[in-house]
C-alpha cells in the first residue's frame, strides 16, 4: 500500500446549489423555535371541529393558509365521483347534547368535539338512557377516555362518552332525556388544499397528511403542523433541484379525489412521497413501507432514520391504515410510504380522548420536522454521480492528500477516496452512501468539493 | 386512520367455477372413507409380485385400471429405445426356490417376494451351501429383515433372505442344496398406464408415481393408491380449470419412455409435477426441491405444507432419487418436485420386508390425499388477480366493510382489504396468500365475493 | 428409488488436456522445495533499495528477470501522463546519513534501507539535533522499530528511525550534527515488467504485484517472489487454456502506466485478476473483494479458499489499500481481487522494519503459491458443461453404476450423478461444484470421465 499525495480540505465553497443553501449539505441543526411553533399552531386548531367536510375543516385550511400564503384551496360538490368513491354531503354540525327533564345537561358537545359521532344525522326528540344506550359508545376498558366514532356513508346518531359515565347513566334507565343534535347533512363540499413549490426540475417530492380529525393532537393535528412548517422551511430555499407538492386534505376520500383530479401528472413525476401521520409524540420513529416497499421513498426514509434517529420501527405495508393506502393501491402505485412516530392503531390513546395536547411537544414535533427536512436534503442530492478520471485521480496534486505516507489517513481523505472509488455512474447518493456506511447527508460535503475540483460530475 | 364503509359478507354465490365445486376453495375435509378404501387397495395390491415387466406389473395396473375407467394403458417392446437407455427383456417370473436333498425348503419366493432378487435369470441347479452364499443378500445390522434387491440390466441370479436365516444356513456349508428360479428373461413388453382428465385450458398438472416395486407397502404402494384416489378425485370435480395427467409405470426406465414418447407436449403443457413416493407413513411430510427449486410445483407443495400441515421436511434436489431424476434433468426440465411423508432411502425400514402394511395406514394415506387435494385447489385458483378500480373501492357500498368507524375490524374486512391492496396483476394467488401471511385457499371465498362485486379480475 | 446399472471408474485418461497436465485436475501437492526456493529468492532481494524509480527497482526486476527469461521489461519517461498521473523524476540514491562534529555516525542509511523518507531531496548541511527532529519519522508505540516513510510527490526530506533512538538523540537538542542524503532527483525513467504465457484462447487471467518496496519482507518481496514462481509454474505447464499475464510495477503510479498503456485489450480480455501482496507470513488467508464483489476472481479465490484452506477472512472493497483501487476503480473496472495472507494495514509489523524475513517462511510462501496454483487449475477447467443425454444416461451399461441394486452407491457414482443432473450448460464449474457442495478440483477427473464417455460436453 502506497501512493503518496497531498494536503486537507480547505473552505468549502461547492458550486451546487443545494449544498450552498444548506451549509454544505446538512440543513441547520434542530431549532427549538420550529417546535414551539408547531405546538402553538396545534393548540390554536385543537377546538376546530374538523371533519370530512363542513365548518371546522374550512377553518382549518384557513388557519393553515394564513401561514402558507401560496397554499391553492380547492373544493368539490357532494356527488362528485373519485374513482370508486361518491363524495358524501357536508356535514355542518352546530351543537349536540343531552339533558333530562331537569335541564340538567348529561352530555354536551361544548364540552369535547368527540362526544358527538363525526357525521351523525340531525335529531330533537326524548327518550329513556335505555333508549339512548343503543347509540352511545364507551371503551369498557378505558373508563375515563371518550372515543372517537364516525358514520359517514351510512347516516345514524350517536355519542360518544366515558364508560364510567355511561355506567352512572344506566342506574336509572328509565330516565327521560331530550336528545339533540344540531346539524345539517347537506349537498355541499369537500375542501382540501395543497402548494406546490417549484424546483428546477419538475421531479416532484410528495408529502401528504390529513385534515379531517376533530380534536386529537398525534392523530392528527401532529401531520398538518410538522408538514406546514416543512413547506415553509421549503418555499424558504434557494435553488431548489426539486419540486415539491404538500397535499392538505381529509383522509381517504380527500385522498381519493385528489388522486382523480391528478392522477396522470403525479404518476409521471412524483419521484418519492410521505404520508405524514401521528408524527407529534415522544415515542418511537416510524416508517410504514410502500407495497413495493423499496421506493426511493422507503429508501429515503430509512436511510435518515437509520442514520439520524439510530433505531427506528419498520411496519410492512399489510399494517397500513392512513392515505398510503390511496398511494399504493394497485394502479396508482405512487413511490409512497409513511412517515410517523407511534403507528395509528398501536398506541394506546389512538382515537380518544386521551390523544390531546399532553401527548405531543414542541421538542417531538421538533425532532420530526428534522427528519423531514433531512429526507428532503438527501432527495435534493440524490443524483447519480461519476468520476470523471480512469483510475484513482491524484489527490496530493489537489491538496486533497497527505504527501506524506506516514501516520493514520484521516476521514475526511478516506472519503474522497471512497467516493471516488464508487461513483461509478450506477449509484445515486444513498446508494454510495449505504456503499460506504456513511450517512448521506455527510458525503455532500465531500462531493462538493469533488465536483469543484472537476474530479466527479452528477449523471444527467 | 379513518374512511368508513358498511357491513359484512353475505351468502357467497360466487361465479368461479372451481370454488363452486369445491365448497369455497377448499376441498371437502379429509373423509375417513379414503383413507379405508387406499388403504384396502394397498392391501390387495400388496401380495403381487411387480417388477419392471411381467405379469405382476399387468396385474397391477389392470387393478389400478378397474378404479379408473378412463385409464389409458401402454406397452412398448423389449429393445425399444427412450433416449439414453433400451427397455429391457421381460421378466417373467414364476417360483423360486433352494431346497435341500432331504426336500426341504430353506428359501421359498411363496414365503415373500423379496427372496428372489429382482430380474433373477432361471436357474435349475445343485451346489454347496457355501457356493450359494456367494449368490445370497442380506442385512446384518437388521438380521430378521429381509432385503430388495435386482440386477435389472445385468443378467446374474440370487437370493434375499433375513441374516439369521444366513447364518443358520453357513453352519454346514457343505450341504448341498437345489437352487431353482422358474423364470423366463426373454423379449416382450413394458407396460404403463396415464390417466388424462382434460380442463379448460390445456395447461397442465402432472402426477406420476411408480408402480414396479414387490410387496412393500410405503415404497410403493402408497404412491399408486394415493394417487389413484386423487385421479378420481378430480375426475369427479366439476368445471376443472386445469387438465390433469397422472403417470403410473415403472420407475426410471418407465418415466424415460414415457418422457420420450411425450416431451415435446409435455415441455409445452405442464405448469407444475408432483412425483408420490413414500408417502403412506405417519411420519413427517417431505417434499424434495426441483433442480430449479422454485418452480410453480414447488411453490405450490411448500405452501399447502406450511399453512395445512405446518412442520415438513425440505430435501434439496440433491438428495433425489425418485422419478424427479427424469423429469428435471437437464433438458427435460420440467417443473417437478416429489411429495413425500419419509424420503426413500432415509427411514430405515426402506427397500426392505419391515417395509409391510404396518407402515402405512388409513389416517396416514388420508393426510395424504388431503395434502394433493389441496395442492390440486390452489393450482386451480391459481391465477393472477387485478382490481378494477384505481385507489381503495368503497367496500362500505357494498355491505363488505362496517359502517361505523369503531372497533374493531374483522378478520373478513381486513382479508378483502388485503387482497385488494394486492392484486395488481403481477402475483398469482400463492405470490398473493404469501403477500399478505394467508393460506392461498383461505382467500378463495373472498375472492369469491370480491370478483362477484366486480371489485376484481383474473388475469387472462 | 431403483434403476439398476453398472461398475466403477476405471483408469481415468481424459482427453482434456488441462486434466492430463494436472494428474487429474489437481496441481501436485505443495513442494518443500518451491517455498525454500522462493524465499531465497526474498532473501537475496530484500538488501536491495527498491522505490517507485532507480537503481534498487531496476535491479529487482533484473534478479526477476533472469529467472523468468520470458518475462519483458519497459519503461516511460518521468513526465509521462498515466490518466490523471504524472510520472514523478526518478531518485537515484546513493546514501543518507547523519553524523556529528566528532564524526560519530548516529544514522546511516547503509545500517537500514528504511533510514532515509523514500523519495527524500538531497540536502549536505549542520543543523542541530533540534531542527533535525522536525524530520525524523519514528513511532512511539513501537520504540524499537523503524517506520516506513516516503514523500513521492512533494519534495522533502526526512530520516525514520526508532523512537528509542530519537528519545536518546533528543536529550541534546543543541548538539550539531551533519545531515547529508547523496541522491538526485532527476528526469528519467519508471520501470517496470510483465510477462504474457499464452494459451488456446484469448481470455486472460491477470496476476499483480509491486516491487517498489525497500527492505520489508511479507509488504512487498512476498507478492514478487510468490508470483515468479506461480509465472514459472503456468509457463511449464502443457496446453493452456488461458493465458496469463503477471505484471510486475511499482504501486499505484506503476499499475497507472501498465493500465494507462493497455486498458482496451485489458478490459477486452482479462476474465479474472488478482493483486499478490502481504502473501508470505504463516497468519489467515485473506481476500479483498472487487468493487463488484462478485467477479469470477472474487468468486474463484472465495472457492479454492473455503475448500482447500477453509478459514480465511474476507474483507470488502472499502478496506481496499492495493493496487486493487486501479483494477477496480470506475471505468477500468477489471475483474480483479486481492489475494493476500495478513492484510495490509492490519498486521502490527505491516510498513515498519519488523517486516522482516522472519515475518515469513518457506512453509508459508509454499503454501500460498499452491492456493495461486489451484486458482489457476479451477480457471482452466472452468467453463461451462452440459450434458449430452435427455434424461440421466445409463451408466451402468458404460461401467460407471453398481449393477446390483443393493449397498450404499459410492462417491465416485454419485459424483457422476450429481455432474450429470446439474450439468445444463448453465452452470461454470464453480458454480457447478457449488451447486453440489463439492470443491471444483475434485469433478475434474470425473468430469474428465463423463466427457470421454460422450455424456458430457463443454459450452463453447
Amino acid at each position: 500500500m502506497s501512493g503518496g499525495h497531498e494536503a486537507p480540505e480547505g473552505n468549502v465553497s461547492t458550486t451546487q446549489p443545494w449544498a450552498a443553501a444548506t451549509a454544505g449539505g446538512r440543513p441547520a441543526g434542530p431549532s427549538p423555535h420550529d417546535g414551539d411553533l408547531m405546538y402553538t399552531w396545534a393548540t390554536e386548531l385543537f377546538p376546530l371541529h374538523r371533519s370530512l367536510t363542513g365548518p371546522g375543516l374550512r377553518a382549518t385550511l384557513d388557519y393553515l393558509g394564513e401561514r402558507l400564503p401560496a397554499m391553492r384551496r380547492h373544493r368539490v360538490a357532494s356527488g362528485t365521483r373519485a374513482f370508486d368513491w361518491i363524495v358524501p354531503d357536508e356535514w355542518q354540525f352546530r351543537r349536540a347534547y343531552v339533558e333530562d327533564e331537569a335541564g340538567e345537561r348529561l352530555i354536551d358537545s361544548a364540552w369535547h368535539n368527540l362526544h358527538v359521532v363525526g357525521y351523525a344525522e340531525p335529531i330533537d326528540t326524548w327518550m329513556t338512557i335505555a333508549e339512548l344506550d343503543a347509540h352511545l359508545h364507551s371503551i369498557p376498558e378505558q373508563p375515563n377516555w371518550v372515543p372517537y366514532v364516525t358514520s359517514y356513508y351510512q347516516r345514524r346518531w350517536g355519542f360518544c362518552i366515558t364508560h364510567a359515565q355511561r355506567e352512572r347513566l344506566r342506574r336509572d334507565p328509565q330516565r327521560r332525556v331530550r336528545v339533540v343534535i344540531d346539524a345539517t347533512l347537506e349537498a355541499g363540499f369537500l375542501d382540501y388544499a395543497d402548494l406546490v413549490v417549484p424546483g428546477e426540475s419538475g421531479d416532484e417530492v410528495l408529502f401528504s397528511t390529513y385534515v379531517c380529525h376533530p380534536s386529537m393532537a398525534n392523530n392528527e393535528l401532529s401531520g398538518p403542523v410538522v408538514q406546514a412548517a416543512l413547506a415553509r422551511w421549503v418555499h424558504s430555499l434557494a435553488n431548489r433541484r426539486l419540486t415539491y407538492r404538500f397535499v392538505f386534505a381529509p383522509e381517504t376520500i380527500g385522498s381519493l379525489v385528489y388522486l382523480s383530479e391528478h392522477l396522470v401528472h403525479l404518476k409521471a413525476n412524483v419521484r418519492a412521497g410521505f404520508v405524514l401521520t401521528c408524527i407529534g409524540d415522544e415515542r418511537a420513529f416510524s416508517v410504514l413501507a410502500s407495497r413495493r416497499g423499496n421506493t426511493l421513498a422507503d429508501r429515503a426514509a430509512r436511510h435518515v432514520l437509520e442514520h439520524r434517529v439510530g433505531q427506528y420501527q419498520a411496519y410492512s405495508f399489510l399494517e397500513r391504515g392512513s392515505d398510503e393506502r390511496q398511494y399504493c393501491a394497485p394502479g396508482i402505485d405512487l413511490p409512497v410510504c409513511s412517515l410517523m412516530r407511534s403507528k395509528h392503531s398501536v398506541y394506546p390513546e389512538y382515537h380518544t380522548s386521551a390523544d390531546d395536547l399532553s401527548l405531543i411537544s414542541p421538542a417531538s414535533l421538533g425532532g420530526s420536522l428534522d427528519v423531514c427536512r433531512d429526507i428532503v436534503a438527501v432527495l435534493e442530492s440524490n443524483v447519480r454521480y461519476r468520476t470523471t478520471t480512469l483510475g484513482e485521480p491524484q489527490l496530493g496534486r489537489r491538496g486533497l492528500y497527505p504527501s506524506v505516507s506516514s501516520g493514520e489517513i484521516d476521514v475526511r481523505t478516506t472519503r474522497y477516496r471512497d467516493i471516488l472509488a464508487y461513483a461509478d455512474g450506477s449509484l445515486d447518493l444513498i446508494g454510495l452512501a449505504e456503499s460506504i456506511d456513511a450517512y448521506a447527508l455527510d458525503l455532500v460535503p465531500a462531493i462538493g468539493t469533488l465536483r469543484q475540483q472537476g474530479l466527479l460530475v452528477a449523471e444527467p
